[in-house]
């Protein structure tokens, strides 16, 4: 990939996840990525489109290390462990949920497409294992897969706004932990 | 209170709600205000100082509606499922939770204080109810209070996050009732 263009996606995902979209200016992609208008104007027609590449670019980094946890070896409880425990950054926040704060970004399908996309496929991979793991009979019997699903991926994003708000992972960390006490069938 | 410096409180609220802290220029705020960069700096120091009375006035405007819902009538168990399925504007997010996923914000404790102190009551109060309902055997017992208290705030804060990125208030609806089905006692 061309450098500059590979530059101006790796800055404005940087700033995305700092500044967000409404607060990320062209200027401020431009200084960081060490690029020109021109230049920036020549690979993409705008922040708009350069911000829908890099949060593409974004969504498909995060797939691997996604995958390689919750479809990974181990029972589905175990999976659903390792994902929830795994180390993560969270006081910088997710880089992927914080986008959707801003209102310009949910209005826009080339914006918000991917973020759904991840999120959504988030939700069907864990309601398929807790399905696995009822039938095993590790996970709760007569829980809804589907709401228990939706509620552990707002358990995560919902865990990082708290931990923030409060300066301390630790929120973040009791949040995944009183998840997990409930979803294990009694005596696991 | 002095007409200017009410109208460029709100104006702040909302900016602050719409687009973030990092997002919202001085500028912007005196023009939804109506209200001249004089009479702004006349009232306040700066957007910091206008954004820290803006969002301390939030919390304050907040906590009346969620006392009357959590320390309302009712036992424990409906008292938490009446705040959870209260009415929100979920596609609009919330105004509160939105405000730390701005590092400046975060990094301010004169913005970030107010929000931190919102979120820990609520963790707090939380706590208590499931405790309470532990007691009388409607919440499900064997469970630590303290992390499942968090786990509910987050719950609530992602479910945001969530159904913003999907468009559907039914993802915030659905991690709610995953809460109320893990939290209820066997057979309640």
């Amino acid at each position: 990939m061309d450098d500059a263009r590979s530059r101006l996606l790796e800055s404005t995902q940087e700033l995305l996840w700092e500044r967000g979209y409404t607060g990320t200016s062209p200027r401020a992609i431009q200084e960081r990525a060490g690029v020109g208008q021109g230049s920036m104007y020549h690979h993409f027609s705008g922040k708009r489109d350069l911000a829908a590449a890099a949060i593409r670019q974004t969504t498909e980094e995060f797939l691997p290390g996604w995958r390689a946890v919750l479809a990974g070896p181990g029972t589905p409880l175990e999976r659903l462990e390792a994902w929830l425990r795994r180390e993560r950054d969270i006081l910088r926040g997710c880089r992927i949920g914080r986008l959707v704060q801003d209102k310009e970004v949910v209005d826009d399908e080339a914006l918000r497409g991917p973020i759904d996309e991840v999120f959504s496929g988030t939700i069907g991979v864990l309601a398929g294992l807790l399905r696995e793991g009822q039938e095993s009979g590790e996970v709760r019997a007569g829980i809804d897969p589907d709401q228990v699903a939706a509620m552990i991926l707002s358990v995560v994003q919902g865990g990082y706004v708290v931990a923030r708000a409060h300066q301390d992972p630790e929120r973040f960390t009791a949040a995944v932990e009183g998840v997990l006490a409930l979803v294990a069938a009694p005596g696991r």
